[in-house]
């Protein structure tokens, strides 16, 4: 395992409840965003919050997004704005025998900063394509790379992995003693993303499926289907 | 079918691009928030963009969310202060021939408009009682109520679902004719929020288990685990 530093704690990101819940180690932290297909990103518009989604992906310590170029997202990651990007990943349902006891299991992120463009063509182009690895290992190397005119209209930006935290919760339900009269099922009901099976385009179905990410390949549906 | 109003278009909600994915009808944006176990909150902090995750619910046409009375999520919902509430539900992964084509099938709902405390004590527990259906439903009976105490520990705002649009992608790949001498799988591979098998509290593995949301209780998997 390597020895990464861990993220950076400030006043903002401290947790104010559940500190236990809390984790500022950058492993864990890079595989919730790994795993992540969607991240929900916020910043100012004329004083008042945008909260956009888009699928993330990170190159060592950076968090990367992508979009038409000039698009607001694009344009707001791309420059000196203050940024908050938010991504949580669902692991269950969690139910107890009281009311306000119920929760949910997740492990979620929470990054503060502010971002930069990735303008130099060949830099732009080799995030792009780690993009396609994330949702297909070893695909890039398998499509049509970007063209020109195609690298010119979509805009890549990213935001250093650095201040911020993840909140983990896997706690099974709580439970007092005033709880224990009241006979209903409590527990956890885990959720996993499973992915189904491929849908081929027309002219691809004599062709063998994409690879899947492990997260997903390992699904129970995704083996009845694999190839 | 009920005819819902849509909702309300406005400069800042208008989509720039694809904007053939909007769509302001109010039933599926319900829909979409119904389905939703994660939503995500932005809100302006000395300048900065917040973006807090929490779990969403609906009563008619406002949106709600609960925390710990005082925390700062439930402080910027009940005031005055500027929102941004935005949710994602993940639906596939798009994989086209050339790089710059792949993409997700989603629908995501985009909402600003301001918050309001919901302070009353019966309506709060009707609230939350409500949140606690949407996780089970017919399970708010069940359970042991908020008692006064846990009623006050708690805060509970919500904001009217007014101003903003879903955006939905569901299309195939697109290719074009120089991406077809490349010979790789394209496609799309639906991707599923299933339940596992549920994981009882000690005291109540005898007790029949919760019953889950139309939504899981259709996947597959759940299907296998059924009592």
């Amino acid at each position: 395992m390597e020895d990464l530093p861990s993220l950076v704690s400030t006043p903002r990101t401290k947790l104010k409840r559940r500190a236990d819940r809390g984790c500022l180690d950058r492993a864990t932290i890079n595989a919730i965003i790994d795993e992540a297909l969607v991240c929900h990103i916020g910043f100012v518009d004329d004083g008042a919050p945008v909260v956009l989604p888009t699928c993330p992906w990170r190159m060592g310590d950076w968090l990367y997004v992508h979009g038409a170029a000039g698009s607001s997202l694009v344009e707001k990651m791309s420059g000196k704005s203050p940024l908050c990007i938010s991504l949580a990943l669902l692991d269950g349902l969690v139910f107890a025998r009281s009311a306000l006891r119920h929760s949910l299991h997740y492990r979620s992120v929470v990054l503060f900063g502010r971002g930069e463009a990735v303008d130099e063509p060949t830099e732009k182009s080799t995030a792009l394509l780690s993009l396609i690895d994330k949702l297909s290992p070893g695909r890039s190397s398998m499509v049509r790379p970007p063209s020109e005119g195609e690298l010119a209209a979509t805009g890549v930006a990213r935001m250093r992995i650095e201040e911020g935290g993840a909140k983990i919760a896997a706690s099974p339900p709580g439970e007092t003693t005033i709880d224990q009269p009241w006979q209903v099922w409590s527990g956890s009901v885990p959720l996993v993303l499973n992915a189904g099976p491929p849908v081929p385009s027309r002219n691809s179905a004599a062709l063998g499926a994409t690879p899947l990410p492990s997260w997903l390949e390992s699904s129970p549906i995704r083996q009845t289907f694999k190839r």
